[in-house]
């Protein structure tokens, strides 16, 4: 086994999530690369690789190769920036390449970006494109888009443990609640559980706000080798694990539909890698592409027995106060899901955290963070933890 | 710095290039894998991980999210296997994170692929889509798709040193010539000078002899640590550098219309890295997207003098017993241009010339291999050097 280093994040940016008119896919990606470079201390020339997590470029926009386009637009060609696309874990991929790459010494400085320009479609357009991530001919192609197959995850989650609507419709609101104190969210409002249960069914049992949004957003990382990272401007926090799952595409090639096994894998592999259990996780953000999805991630990540995930939410044990707080960004929910930036705004709101600068919605004394990001319906997970460098 | 592994290329597969009217994506992904497992004599549970380069996907089929449904039907899931895109480099870029992925050794036996399925659509659709490897917002959407950006090199070019639309075509007969020989190839027959410079204008000086075809494709190698490549089933071929380098996006943002940047510093590095120069070179396998690439390449990787690399093609100096033999598997010219594929083909393609097994395009003692794999007009180029272990 070759040597590696230890990897921190020495910077993090995010443009506003949201329907972004006024930014094209190429300005968003900037946005949020400018803030987190500057928020290191950096000058562009000390970076020498970067990585950036799109899922819909081409389809959305009519944009590939991303990795030149960034690279032109920071102003940082000639280094290498490289796209990587794995759906909704396209940003969780990212980061996982940006960490090998600055472990195995062959990058120092890394940029981690991912970016989403969603709204130039329509939104039945949108949802074919999202519809790759799942298995084009087997489900799109017979009319299965995400809400269809996440509606048929949360029918058999209830059907085998008996949760309610009730429980899925807590989730949007603990995570609007945390969304609210969030800067860059698309939605900075609470709403109430009555308004989730009373709003317009999607695909049953799944209502509109039990759904992720449709976003423009960007994220973005700077990973550095824990020994230099003392010498930038923030407080470094180390990722201490990383780890990527894959299961089928198709949803109905699963031994089960009420756990992610792609999660299950990652995660036994991340805590692993760490040394930790899921019971020393103070902060986690979870992919809740649907509420449903939220549920069976703190089941499936260890945080709380299977079928006790949705009760656990409805009582507030996933937020402030609770045994582990889940979403302070707001999670997709309420902070938006521009798909490729989800898993690195992931990374991002885990270190605001850990470095102690997340504001109104800190959570106290944490000390380590995960991170959970998904793709298609559970093709693919990827874990990362974090943890505050004492 | 942290210590690296030795890489090996320890197997190496294809599926047949061309218009493949009987096979998907995924089918043709399955393909090429398949034959590369089985020529490393390999057992799909010892592969660890996996990436794989793909440009159109999404806009050419509508499926994104390949490391999943690759992992899927390849037999292989959980173990993460992971998309990257750079549009025509997509596979060099894929095989540049796999080789990092076993020199840190976060992974050990890693396949990297490419593919791409590009006959759904019509020629004109794909022509569109392609252009996404450029400046959607300002070149495609202007109408300056890639053969009218190529044919613009063309000219300046000409115009520069003097060089002649029968320089340009004996790229094509040359590429032809060796064709004939692959059994991969998607046109396994040679043409003649005149035949190349009386076809259809495209983008003149460009005629459609002078460009690669649209093609359906798959390519891919397996990678193992040095150390652990002899217990496997062929001589192992040492990869020796690696490196990916960006340029501006738009044609017209560069310095030069004559040379490739990118080129440049990528080669710079990897024959540092290698510890070698041009002239150790005995094969090469370079981006010939256009035959007036293929020019650009020969010079920018220092086989000959800028301006000087037209003549050297004319008066055969890289073919069969020139000074280093260009494009053996026919280049993407005839060996075809299933984009995503094309890089991975080329270092599949130099294993087999350093292990001896080419058949008969068998370049004589070749001991170091070199491929060059370009994105859009010129945004990113990698440049990998292979050594026969000996």
């Amino acid at each position: 086994m070759a040597e590696r280093r230890r990897v921190a994040i020495i910077g993090v940016g995010f443009s506003r999530f949201g329907e972004r008119w006024d930014k094209g896919l190429r300005d968003l990606a900037l946005e949020a690369g400018v803030n987190a470079i500057m928020d290191a201390g950096l000058k562009g020339e000390q970076i020498d690789a970067g990585y950036v997590g799109n899922m819909g470029g081409g389809a959305l926009t009519g944009q590939e190769h991303l990795g030149s386009l960034l690279a032109d637009y920071l102003g940082l060609n000639p280094i290498p920036i490289t796209r990587v696309e794995a759906a909704c874990a396209s940003g969780g991929v990212a980061l996982r390449q940006g960490y090998m790459a600055v472990a195995s010494g062959m990058h120092d400085i890394v940029v981690v970006g991912g970016v989403e320009k969603m709204t130039d479609l329509n939104t039945a357009q949108v949802t074919e494109v999202l519809g790759g991530a799942g298995d084009q001919e087997w489900e799109l192609f017979l009319g299965a888009t995400f809400p269809a197959l996440y509606a048929l995850i949360a029918r058999a989650y209830m059907e085998k443990f008996g949760a309610t609507e009730k429980e899925l419709a807590a989730v949007a609101v603990k995570n609007h609640k945390h969304g609210a104190m969030v800067p860059y969210a698309q939605y900075r409002r609470e709403i109430s559980l009555e308004a989730v249960l009373n709003s317009k069914p999607v695909a049953s049992p799944l209502k509109v706000f039990d759904c992720s949004p449709i976003s423009d957003g960007s994220a973005a990382v700077i990973l550095a080798p824990l020994d230099e990272a003392y010498s930038y401007a923030k407080e470094p926090v180390e990722i201490v694990a990383s780890a990527h799952a894959t299961d089928t595409i198709a949803l109905h090639d699963r031994e089960s539909l009420v756990e992610l096994k792609a999660t299950k894998v990652a995660a036994e592999k991340a805590y692993k890698q760490a040394g930790i259990s899921a019971k020393d996780i103070d902060v986690a953000e979870v992919h809740d592409c649907f509420t449903i999805a939220e549920i069976l991630a703190i089941e499936d990540l260890g945080f709380f027995p299977k079928g006790e995930g949705g009760k656990a939410t409805l009582e507030g044990r996933t937020t402030f106060g609770g045994d582990v707080v889940i979403n302070t960004s707001g999670g997709l929910k309420a902070a938006g899901h521009p798909v490729g930036a989800t898993g690195v705004k992931q990374a991002g709101e885990i270190a605001l955290q850990l470095r102690g600068d997340a504001g109104e919605r800190q959570v106290k004394d944490a000390r380590f963070g995960l991170t959970h990001n998904v793709g298609g319906s559970g093709g693919t997970a990827v874990v990362h933890i974090m943890k505050k460098v004492e």
